[in-house]
């Protein structure tokens, strides 16, 4: 099941970035599993990734690289995490690297390897590697939607953004591909992204972006609240363009780019959510009026977690008081219950402590009958504000985990 | 569905303590849905309610009633929380006791009012108020199965506990009965305990001994993660039993007394969870190791709570991937992964940073096709522990929540 209309777009080439999406049958015979990157001489590549403690062997190895050298290649597998593997998936994810090296001259440092699937298998090494020369041949610019679907889990559609902007008559393109439609939480999912532009920006810039437009995005979604092992965000400028290079954080075309990678995180974020496992409804929590950033998130995400939410949703009922009550067990201490109003959509539902005057069932009905619904709270206490998405909670997500690894 | 063995017991009659459920027709017609206690004077009452932000009128009117004036009548009706209904729900919760008042002499400050069920919806109070009379007359000592009954929402069973304890020759029993199957959480749950014992205990240490009670076992119980609106436990001495009067924290009557109260609150605790909504797996999760007991919590809850190991426990799934991603972001930031161990009962399945060397998937296949599993996570950080106890996540806790209000 999946939500709204995120259709994988035509991806125009980004100079300087080859990709393609060969069969190691690593999981699956016949599925493309093994993906590649390959990218020009010069490139900037930067990363954000799981804070989480047992993050897999490939966040490790990603993070003394980027650390180390020059990007040159990203390989990325499907069917297998390679978590939770202790020092064996070490060893694994370093001799992805250097074969890579091997084939191309590169050093093993150069090389970015990232793996998603079952956590605690060890990694059929031997696969991926037996997959690289043919890998290595077919990498090209027109790439991208192979890659799309080779970096799929449980994900039921590939997740694609392509955008060119134009800058005193040149065109600089911003490309993305992301995975991940369970165990989505903030501080990264079991989301692998990988978003492209030919611009040239100096590499501290280009973490910053990424760092900036994952905070906004990859980290303001969740599906069911557990966050993976593998995250992986890689942002990369492969400075290609004939657009002058990004050296500070102002400009018009600093903008325009900045503008352009926000939508493009921003679109994959959702695009991810609208897949979530068994989704039947895509949810937008906006809590405004916040004394501060956190407590908005700690409501938003209080209501985004909730089970009796999630299943309200996924029955279309507009169960306002288990939103309330979430709200209210979110943790602020002196939150003022009878000044907090709740939306769903532009429906008032919420007001002086208990369901608006002006509030009917069927307004409510009416709402939670559509695929998209925004829940929005505003908590009275100040000035800030916070969005996260969600999805509910269907018999399918139940399926789809109790059978994941049958 | 529901787990394990927990029938309700034959239940000693509590001096002192006369109760009964009548037939209200609030949500459902030939229920017996209100609930009468009708204490002796004299009898010493202490409470813990919800810390939600949006507590519901009965609790609000509770607390004052509690701080006003000594107990003597307790009523709760199952069907309809009377929570989010604002000023009129807090004008309907005290319409209830001072019905009470009018018909017993007492005053309406001696009445505790409880409700349970939905949320949002006006409390019939003329229903409740026309059920008082024929509770009044029908309250009895031998009332505790009925009373157990009445409370129930979506319950499968009703949950109580009886014990007696002897002391130089005089008998004094320890009575309890419970309700709540979904929206249970820490700090308190959709749910209503009723303790009582003939002991005679000053208020304040009866409160310190609810409170104490309280933390180790319905604040360690979670199913969904939702904290209700509603939650409330209330322990009575009646002071009818023949024993001394019990005031001050020390003593073999004192020791005796605390342990069988304690046994009384942990067992309709864990009785909550085997009959979770749609539960078809008592989990124990016991966090050892730990540098204090806020880590050791965190780290317990994020395993209870997460939605991927929750389903993986209905599919009898031995996933212990999913347990350590969720140690791995409970947020222990100093974590060491390769020093955490886990095992499923007495199955080690997870050290050094991995699976077991010793482990196969047939133990852990064999643990996880039992009803009741421990799951035992050692951080090896301290020397601090903490037990909850949660449910797995089925196809009909969706099912119950998708449906509870149509």
């Amino acid at each position: 099941m999946a939500v709204g209309e995120y259709p994988f777009p035509e991806m125009y080439p980004v100079a300087g970035v080859k990709l393609t999406a060969v069969c190691g049958g690593i999981k699956y015979a016949n599925r493309k599993d093994v993906v590649l990157f390959e990218l020009a001489e010069g490139a900037s590549v930067a990363g954000v990734f799981t804070r989480n403690a047992f993050c897999a062997a490939p966040v490790t190895v990603c993070r003394e690289h980027l650390a180390a050298a020059p990007i040159r290649y990203l390989v990325i597998n499907s069917g297998n995490a390679n978590a939770c593997t202790g020092e064996q998936g070490l060893r694994d994810a370093r001799a992805t690297c250097e074969e890579i090296a091997r084939l191309t001259g590169v050093k093993a440092e150069q090389v970015l390897p990232f793996s998603t699937g079952v956590i605690g298998e060890p990694l059929p090494v031997k696969k991926i590697i037996a997959a690289l020369p043919e890998a290595l041949a077919t990498a090209s610019e027109q790439g991208w939607a192979d890659a799309g679907a080779g970096i799929m889990t449980t994900d039921t559609r590939p997740k694609g953004f392509s955008a060119q902007i134009e800058h005193q008559g040149k065109m600089i393109t911003v490309n993305g591909i992301a995975k991940g439609a369970g165990m989505i939480k903030p501080n990264m999912a079991t989301m692998l992204g990988y978003i492209a532009t030919d611009a040239k920006i100096a590499q501290p810039l280009l973490q910053q972006l990424a760092r900036e437009a994952a905070d906004k995005s990859f980290n303001r979604i969740t599906i069911d609240g557990d966050t993976s092992t593998n995250d992986s965000c890689i942002l990369i400028a492969s400075g290609k363009a004939e657009a002058p290079e990004i050296t500070e954080v102002s400009g018009e075309l600093y903008e325009k780019i900045r503008t352009t990678i926000f939508a493009a995180y921003t679109h994959l974020a959702k695009s991810i959510v609208s897949d979530g496992e068994g989704a039947t409804k895509f949810v937008t929590i906006a809590v405004s009026g916040g004394a501060n950033r956190n407590e908005c998130l700690d409501v938003a995400y209080a209501v985004a977690h909730s089970p009796l939410i999630k299943t309200a949703l996924f029955a279309s009922d507009p169960n306002w008081g288990r939103i309330v009550a979430a709200i209210g067990y979110a943790g602020i201490n002196d939150l003022d219950a009878t000044k907090v109003r709740v939306h769903l959509n532009d429906v008032l539902i919420v007001e002086n402590g208990g369901r608006a005057a002006s509030y009917t069932e069927e307004q409510g009905q009416q709402v939670m009958s559509g695929a998209e619904i925004t829940i929005s709270i505003n908590l009275a206490r100040g000035d800030f504000n916070e969005t996260v998405w969600t999805t509910d909670l269907s018999y399918e997500y139940v399926r789809i985990n109790a059978d994941y690894r049958s």
